[in-house]
């Protein structure tokens, strides 16, 4: 992937060395291997490894300063936080007339304030660090996915993270109260409010949220708490189709006092690779079914029988509901779940996958599900969809393994096409074709091509009137003018 | 207040004329006296009495042509819902070189997704019809508060309504999925989507949310339902300081596993005043105490044991908590809430009083009513702080009766030096001077004393990037370049 940088120019050099007069020599990554992890993009799907001076500001300041540098040497910033993210957000584009600025300095937890229910942290805080102070003071902070050991509160933020709780709690936007932001000049917006109501004027939180950095960085956050979880019930059920997993997904809802913080759909095709590939993943019933839905409720009240809710809602009869079983302990309700978290890395036991992020109306999954399927099978005959994700949200992570008889190489040639189409059904169900990992430099010509003219016209007039030298994050998020269109 | 417009000018007429050959004879209110309903503002407190013309469209389309008349003509647009606000937003300022466009006849309720926990609906639709709307698909639509038979979902948007359920709910822009809104040069946004995740661009949708018709006009909205209420519990307990009912807040989330919906403080002051001057308002317990709170739980689920948990929660013996009483039926319940609801009627029988709507983080609550009460008795002496509102949301209306010695005239001469004060104090306490209501044309003038210049500048780039011409409801929530603080 990356093989560090051959060499580096004066310019190079004279931004590195001004960035250490003003900041420190601490604060910045010298030429050399030591830059690497910093270019290196996960996946390794983009360029990313080159960059003019890797930054690594403590504190606020610092960053805006950085902001003030990059305007007197007319280049870019990348911002980084735990380099988790998917799409390329973090990662130089092939410019590369970039400053990449790590968050990861910025890590103090600023403030808990329990009776509040709120959090105040920086942006460079690990989520788990988050979720560790919040469970320090009796609070849940119920953001949580696959990444939360490594991702950064402040990369949450700029992409709107989603996950596993999105469903009960919210995306990462729904838990931010307040943002500290540095803007394109420099100047350092304090928008640190720890309010509920606050109809004071426009609503400026909401643009940087998801923004992945093209419109300021976010370098703190007030965030929302919540009572701690002490009673949990897990199931898995067995369904004969995915309308019934969206019935019962309602009715769920509605029996368990809305107490549902996870409903993940599986296909048989994804739980049966995770059974095949993954470590300690066994058959969870004993009949096979075409779907599976795992249920979490759970609540902050002691005596939430919510055991007794589950066996209630699930016992009732109901067309295309299957066996189910309860899990009697949390060992039980943890094999539920690695079945669940076994299926993106057991993809990869079974060949190339190509993986889209796609949502729809809660409603319309089963549609999307089969009008999808058919289409990439016309395109590609044999190629194996593996459908699976958080149905509360509409979101179905729709990933295809390779048909069997056909090389990983000659199947990733048709990531573009197929990822098109599969873009285009959501697109005809009014859903979206970057759910919860963003844009990035992954899909702005996805955004180019699917979104309305005047939706493209409002982002770049955004884009312009916070950042009209193209100072933060650029190539990022909005296409240029006149991009050819791509695929994602 | 309103007393009719004198006169009408040859502008006017080609306006109406040019509008009627448009959209119809049936779309333009003509000049007389059938105008003064759409130019009256509810407390008569803005001028609101000229207009050039009042316009009702039928659609998005026609709302779209009349925007791209105002251009044409080179007048402002004062968007206008169910004119329940109490800010002015609503109503023409004293420029009055303005179109009134009423969203009235956007009325239909486009859909109801039980299955997505949606409804999409016009902006003219009042907010009851939709309550009665998800109730019929055995959904609950929770914005919920007193103008709910007069108010508009359209004008709920626009200044990002609060209410009684915000707590468990959200505010309005928690309430919202997408937006329709007509653009200021009459281009049609259509952001409609019913999607929990989507990450596929800015965030455009809680721009308009919260900007009171300054950014675009919002003409319909798909709205999030939740499962409907099965169960509810209430009760009223009396509480010897303010700090205990912020405790009690705390351990009652907590222990009812966040069932709770409404946890409303009342002071000794304004519950006097409600018992006084209300109607069917009596002592709710046999001791009096300084503070009060009342607190409903509610649950979708049908054996929620709510009346226990209440019980449970208050009956631990806990600091600064006095007697309290659940309610054993749904009378006594509407008993208990006849008492909050009466508040700022009853305030009216015990002379003038000054309002405010400010919020502060809940722990602050107890330090901000003592800091803010002893400030306004310094100032005025014999005043009486009626301090009530919505604990969990930290927004307090800090109403201001009268001293008895005083006139009304001479205590309402106190209005901005007075209100000024508690906007000190809030902002002191990281709070906010626009909790629920909005800055309209009431408080642009503290936006400018209170808001930070790069909190202004922001707006002002955002103004400027979606309506350069100013036609957007001018002179409404972004204060003007150099205009002189003034109260709100």
């Amino acid at each position: 992937m990356v093989v560090g940088r051959p060499e580096w120019d004066n310019r190079d050099m004279e931004i590195i060395s001004a960035i250490q007069q003003r900041l420190g020599e601490e604060a910045v990554i010298t030429p050399g291997p030591g830059m690497d992890p910093y270019l290196t993009e996960r996946r390794g799907l983009f360029a990313g490894n080159r960059a003019r001076a890797v930054v690594r500001p403590a504190d606020t300041e610092a960053v805006a300063t950085v902001m003030q540098m990059a305007t007197e040497h007319g280049v870019g910033v990348v911002p980084r936080g735990g380099n988790t993210g998917l799409c390329g957000g973090a990662a130089a584009d092939d410019n590369a007339d970039v400053i990449l600025l790590s968050l990861e300095r910025l890590n103090r937890i600023r403030r808990v304030d329990a009776d509040n229910f709120t959090l105040t942290a920086e942006a460079g805080c690990l989520l788990s660090d988050l979720q560790a102070a919040a469970a320090g003071a009796e609070r849940l902070f119920p953001l949580s996915y696959a990444a939360e050991n490594d991702c950064q509160i402040g990369g949450n933020l700029a992409t709107n993270a989603g996950g596993m709780n999105v469903l009960r709690y919210g995306n990462a936007r729904d838990l931010a109260l307040g943002l500290e932001v540095v803007l394109a000049d420099g100047r350092i917006w304090d928008g640190l409010r720890g309010l509920r109501k606050d109809n004071s004027g426009y609503d400026l939180k909401d643009l940087f949220i998801g923004a992945e950095g093209t419109l300021g960085i976010i370098t703190a956050a007030t965030l929302k708490l919540f009572p701690p979880v002490r009673e949990r019930a897990t199931a898995i059920v067995g369904l004969n189709s995915a309308a019934a997993a969206v019935s019962l997904f309602g009715r769920l809802r509605a029996d368990s006092g809305d107490t549902i913080t996870s409903c993940e759909l599986m296909g048989r095709e994804p739980l049966s690779l995770a059974i095949a590939h993954g470590t300690g993943c066994a058959e969870p019933l004993t009949t096979s079914y075409p779907w599976y839905l795992l249920i979490d409720l759970t609540s902050s009240a002691r005596d939430a029988a919510l055991d007794r809710r589950l066996e209630d809602a699930l016992s009732g009869t109901a067309e295309g509901i299957g066996d189910y079983r309860i899990a009697t302990d949390s060992t039980m309700a943890a094999d539920f779940w690695r079945l669940r978290n076994s299926i993106p890395g057991a993809q990869k036991g079974a060949g190339a996958s190509i993986k889209n992020d796609v949502s729809v109306p809660v409603a319309d999954i089963p549609a999307f599900i089969e009008a999808a399927s058919a289409a990439v099978i016309e395109a590609c005959p044999g190629v194996r969809p593996c459908p699976f994700g958080h149905i509360g949200d509409g979101n179905i992570h729709f990933n295809l393994t390779r048909p069997t008889t056909m090389t990983d190489a000659a199947f990733l040639e048709q990531w573009a096409p197929l990822t098109r189409r599969v873009h285009d059904i959501a697109m005809a169900y009014s859903g979206s074709f970057a759910a919860e990992h963003g844009v990035g430099q992954l899909k702005p010509g996805e955004v180019a091509r699917l979104k309305s003219p005047v939706e493209q016209d409002l982002m770049r007039r955004l884009k312009t009137a916070f950042d009209p030298d193209d100072r933060l994050n650029p190539g990022k998020v909005v296409p240029p003018i006149g991009r050819p269109p791509s695929a994602g």
